[in-house]
């Protein structure tokens, strides 16, 4: 399948897509539409942990929103230092912009699902022109309701695809940080009995603003005292 | 039990718990263990759904990220008449508070657990005291990292509980709005063979925004319209 033949409009739900077939609807239909599809965040397990037989794996909204809480919750006074990230950011940072770009940036995975960098049948070119196509075709669900968060949702997704500003750059690391405490948590979970290794292989190298790589070095320590434990109590 | 009885740290996973017994530990450890309490509320299904039988019901988080959406999306010009809630609101409502009450609101179930108003073993006011125990806690667990975001934290729930401000408002319509559709969802999935009458029972008419209420008026008349279908595929 060419990345052309692939259409947002195929994956929304048929009980939407009836509502959107009415020749009477108005703006309240809209955006009543595109809430209903933002519950496909809700249903979608995501794939990394399925993958691995996660047993009631986290879903891609759960995902997102302790992504918000880590945006709120960072201490901004700390990202003083930057020397990983070029140009230095010398400006205050907006976290309310930070929380929104984390509330939307895999909001267009609704429609596309959670394609991994592991799945060979889509490649990356695939996967970013279908979540621009979604993206797009949300922002025209929202549109006759709010056209001004229509546009505003469309760019924060932009803002994080193509790294256009700081606030982007820390969602881009609060995006592995958060993936990484996850992993921590489920090998706890499983006591010992699951390895996510091939999870940590390059994350920490990803993270670039030195205080999420601060939050991240402090998660990865837990782990290894975690994996000592383990090893400890089987030897 | 009394309501002095409960104690969030009771409801602390033990290996976090484990983290914060240990005597050298710094703001970065606190900060990791308040994010790992948060995923309490991925694990977490709404309760309500669960008492109904509901299959790989949501989760509280999932629910705080639609919110979150809805708040995001609601068009503000649209607010100018608020006959319903008093005093009128003449002021620019600011969404980005809306978006903040949204993701805390419910925050203190990671360690109180989601108790609806049926569960008749705990009165209103042990949940309230509960609740703001568990938010006090959070609170102290993220103060060694970020003390202005403990107290933004603790100040935009009791924003929520105590109705400070309008902001607050919406999002006590926006919670029963979201609830609403979440619970058409689930009846249009379970395609007849569930009602969920219940649920809608006096949720309407606890919606005071009219702004929000035309939205919940939307999605009840799509309620109507597919109970029809069914009753008529039926007969």
């Amino acid at each position: 399948m060419s990345t052309n033949d692939w259409n947002p409009e195929d994956h929304v739900p048929k009980e939407v897509k009836d509502l959107l077939q009415n020749a009477e609807i108005g703006p309240y239909t809209y955006i009543s539409a595109f809430i209903q599809v933002v519950e496909l965040l809700k249903t979608q397990k995501r794939t990394g942990w399925l993958n691995m037989g996660i047993d009631h794996a986290e879903s891609i909204s759960d995902h997102m929103y302790r992504m918000s809480i880590i945006s709120m919750s960072l201490n901004t006074e700390n990202f003083r230092d930057n020397s990983n990230v070029s140009p230095p950011q010398k400006e205050r940072i907006d976290l309310s912009q930070c929380i929104k770009i984390s509330l939307v940036h895999d909001i267009a995975e609704a429609l596309v699902g959670d394609i991994t960098p592991k799945d060979t049948t889509v490649t990356k070119q695939q996967k970013y022109a279908r979540e621009l196509a979604a993206i797009k075709y949300l922002g025209s669900l929202i549109d006759p309701y709010n056209n001004a968060f229509a546009k505003e949702m469309v760019n924060l997704w932009l803002d994080y695809e193509e790294q256009r500003n700081f606030e982007a750059r820390i969602v881009k690391d609060i995006d592995k940080y958060e993936f990484l405490v996850q992993a921590v948590q489920y090998e706890k979970r499983y006591k010992g009995s699951k390895r996510l290794d091939e999870f940590f292989e390059g994350t920490r190298e990803q993270i670039k603003t030195d205080e999420v790589g601060r939050l991240a070095d402090e998660i990865l320590q837990q782990r290894v005292e975690f994996w000592k434990l383990i090893n400890k109590n089987v030897n």
